[in-house]
């Protein structure tokens, strides 16, 4: 199959779109970007965006992924396969991503980041440069990860969130922080300080309540709501259901089957 | 009067377009969108985008409207007459509202909702999917109805905002919060728990402190500042404004007078 | 030096570019802009967005300025040299800026306001109407600067921030509110009180919990964090560096070497 290509699109020919990838109107590709196959590029985007910050570097986006519309990605960031994007997200240089990374409209990643696999962000969710993110974690509406610990300054002190952890919306992350594996923390919380894994983390200044596990369901109590993915498994691979399902909550990509 | 199309714009010949209306340039408007008389759709705005999710459905847009530039409205949307929005606005399917709308800049607005007449959004508001927000609402920036009692999960319960309702600045309502008519949420509020009609309703959690007619306003103590329609109607229509003044300040829009 | 204007922008005849300037792709620029040599616009900005609210007015941007790309700026406001945007800047009617502003990625700038020289700004920052920024201030993603004492009327009672104020990420300023010089405001703090000169304010309701240059940095006890001056300069003019350098921590712009 052959790429489609909007008249009004703007393509520089060093730009290298694989098969079957189409792009909308008014968007514009710099010299530096490759889309993978099977990718939709919607209008009124722009893919590679130069800087000096990340000269000669590619941006590489991968098979079968969805960039909705008024999105802008900078040159000198990667992503997995199934990459799928809201309208408007802003994301800078030296992001690497992994598989199946989600991203809400009107996201503002900062770049030199690290975001793991199936990686799932709603909207206006903020993260900033040196953010360290693991696999299958959540961030909620108006999450902001900070990283300078003496505003202004030229520190750079990015947050960490191991694998499984939740953020619930509009919650703040201090410069520095490390929340360990499947932790959940809840709306309008701000987290100055590590916490352990499977922590129910809330408030301002954010303590830990409890485990994570020992949170019931809103509605049924009969049922605890974390792990989440003993639970919830809508849109993950067929592999990585039945992995959950058969009790191994924990998985970390070594395993060959998980790949592409 | 005859239509002005801008000839960069993108409208579909299936588009059904009143007489008078404006487009600007690099905005493209898709086959499903209808667009009421009177009405200008600013520059590198999308109406109608294409969504599995209402598949075959029109997006509506009332007579006598203004779409600020940068904004984006999906298919399987319906607006009353009137609607203005600010810029960069993104209001997905399935989204019913009335006459007046007014939404700002960046509102991220889900889909799945309900919205009654004259409700007025200043910017950067998060309307999640299946909120319900009756009539005269104001929502000022930064606001967040969430609708997930358990992240993630597939329950969508929504916030409901009954009419007159006021919550100010940042402030956060949790999944299925119901608040009472003519109530009053202040700044920077966490609203876990419904609260009955003419509430003032503060903190995180948020508690009701008292009446909201109890509040005076800053500046004068000798005048109430709720139910706020005794004392501000700028824009609203004469019809509305003489009810007010009459003492009918519980319009619901049953009577004739009020339709277009 | 010639400009260089992208086939595909709009730039009206009667609108002024100094030389050397560039225009991206699918960019508007109307009849009232005027553009400062050496500047950048890229692509899918607006310039001089009309508006009757300032009729007849000119939009000014200095020479050097960058103005990302997809950031709209209305007429009649005015930029000194050296503005420098992110991506999705809004900015309304009647901002007046000094020289070296820098307004961060999703910025909504409500207009009517005063902004001093070398502010900055980063993500999603939304000043309200009527808002008076001092020299030197800085805003962290998420502040808000609101306006309006009770909501909805029609007072506008503008936040003011004197010279070298930092506001930390997510912090919300109620009404009318007046923040002391070199004041520190923690992050996701509600502000509703006059603070003095130098202090350090916290919480919500934010308190006065000392000087704010009773500090140490994070990091390192032995170093006061503020005045910041005294420890961080990146990118700012020479002669300022200088100026801080030399003890003299409260430049305030009548001398005549700052000028351009």
């Amino acid at each position: 199959m052959t790429s489609h290509i909007h008249p009004t699109a703007l393509v520089s020919p060093h730009a290298m779109l694989d098969e079957n990838v189409s792009v909308g109107p008014f968007t514009v590709i710099h010299d530096n970007a490759q889309v993978g196959s099977g990718s939709r590029i919607d209008g009124n985007c722009e893919l590679g965006y130069p800087t000096p910050l990340a000269e000669g570097l590619p941006l590489i986006i991968g098979r079968d992924s969805v960039i909705r519309s008024h999105s802008i990605f900078y040159q000198g960031s990667a992503f997995g396969d199934g990459l799928v994007t809201g309208h408007r997200v802003t994301v800078r240089e030296k992001t690497v991503a992994g598989k199946g990374f989600q991203i809400g409209t009107l996201a503002d990643i900062q770049g030199h980041c690290q975001i793991g696999h199936y990686v799932r962000t709603q909207s206006s969710v903020t993260i900033g440069q040196q953010s360290q993110i693991g696999n299958f974690v959540w961030l909620y509406p108006g999450v902001l990860l900070t990283n300078d610990p003496n505003p202004p300054s030229n520190d750079l002190l990015g947050v960490t969130l191991e694998d499984y952890v939740v953020v619930a919306v509009k919650s703040t992350l201090l410069p520095g922080v490390r929340i360990g594996r499947g932790s959940f923390i809840t709306a309008h919380s701000l987290v100055g300080q590590d916490m352990p894994e499977n922590s129910l983390v809330s408030g301002s200044p954010a303590k830990r309540l409890c485990k994570a596990s020992d949170m019931r369901l809103n509605g049924d109590i009969r049922i605890r709501a974390y792990p989440w993915q003993k639970r919830f498994v809508r849109g993950y691979p067929d592999s990585i259901i039945e992995a959950w399902a058969s009790g191994n909550l924990d998985i970390s990509f070594q395993s060959e089957e998980l790949e592409p």
